[in-house]
């Protein structure tokens, strides 16, 4: 067996500081369909509030779509020359559907019948209020967008998170449905020559206190 | 050299996958506050827009501290069994502040003084509203929040991240300042016995879609 945890400390850590937001791709390099799906695969690994996986992610990759998408994008050169630009939209909970999404895990033996009960009735309380519905719905849809990030990143991919974008003109020209909100767009492809270093962060001390 | 990329690709989606939302801790397990900062450290190297870093991580690992804690997050024992929970807040956006952040990278060649300015009115103008200052917060702080659990996960650590409990109890509770917005509560520390297999997800086909 691996030494597991040393290796994984020693990636993790070095994914997180070699990442960088990436301002250029090179335009030739495409990823496949199948290689894109590989990559939602292990984002939806990430975990949402109850199981709800209240998350929908787009892959624009066509020309025409891509230019679409530049458009509602404040023009963004990336948007058309990263591989893909997944848009990646969190839902408003809907404590409805959790019977099937938990039903899984009831089957397994993972949650018992009374705990997936009283989870659906504790998030409909819980996401009543429409604020408290949209926080999760960006809460969601982040924790899946890092996945994805840190996925594409691991496979040596370059990619950039985006939210410069305009909401109202994407929902229209993406036709989302009013229960979703797109929450971050990230492109991903090939990082074209030029690559330059992560910005320097304010260290751990200046961030975090304890009690 | 290794052949990183093989490395990364397994590893990355290896934690992905066998990561669990943990909910029994090893009460008797304790993290020291040096290794706290080592995560934390990790978790500040995420992605925030216009690298603005709009979080705060407040680490509450005293037996006190952990019992005021657990008052406002619906009397759930994991908060006082993990070695300590982290309150990951994020912050409204501000705009003045983002010379002072970016003045490292400007320093160092990576971004021109034209653009940091040019950044500084684009952020000023986007986190207007209040909604976009809120959604903003809450992206940046679950960006980090992902990266510390992640962090956590690497080094063999188990977590659980909580949205249960009452913002507005917390935030007296905490003496959050106004424009901080409490995000998520990260528990870490060992599992104990018992710990169950990762909840089934919709698999990809489900929730991606090509353009």
């Amino acid at each position: 067996m691996l030494p597991k945890d040393w290796i994984m400390t020693l990636e993790f850590s070095a994914l997180a500081e070699r990442r960088v937001s990436t301002h250029q791709f090179e335009p030739t390099f495409t990823l496949s369909d199948a290689e894109i799906a590989d990559l939602v695969g292990i984002a939806v690994r990430a975990p949402s509030a109850y199981n709800l996986q209240n998350w929908r992610f787009v892959a624009v990759r066509s020309p025409e779509a891509k230019r679409h998408l530049r458009g509602v994008a404040f023009g963004q050169a990336k948007v058309e020359e990263a591989s893909t630009v997944v848009i990646v939209c969190g839902l408003a909970p809907d404590a409805g559907r959790l019977p099937e999404r938990l039903a899984p895990a009831v089957a397994a033996g993972i949650l018992s019948t009374r705990a997936a009960e009283a989870w659906q009735a504790a998030a409909a309380s819980q996401y009543e209020e429409p604020q408290a519905a949209r926080d999760e719905a960006i809460r969601s849809a982040t924790l899946a967008g890092t996945f994805l990030m840190m996925a594409a990143e691991a496979k040596g991919l370059a990619s950039c998170p985006m939210v410069g974008f305009d909401p109202l003109a994407l929902r229209q020209t993406f036709d989302l449905r009013a229960d979703e909100v797109p929450v971050l767009l990230l492109a991903i492809g090939m990082a074209a020559p030029g690559h330059l270093a992560q910005k320097a962060r304010r260290p751990a001390g200046e961030v975090l206190s304890f009690l």
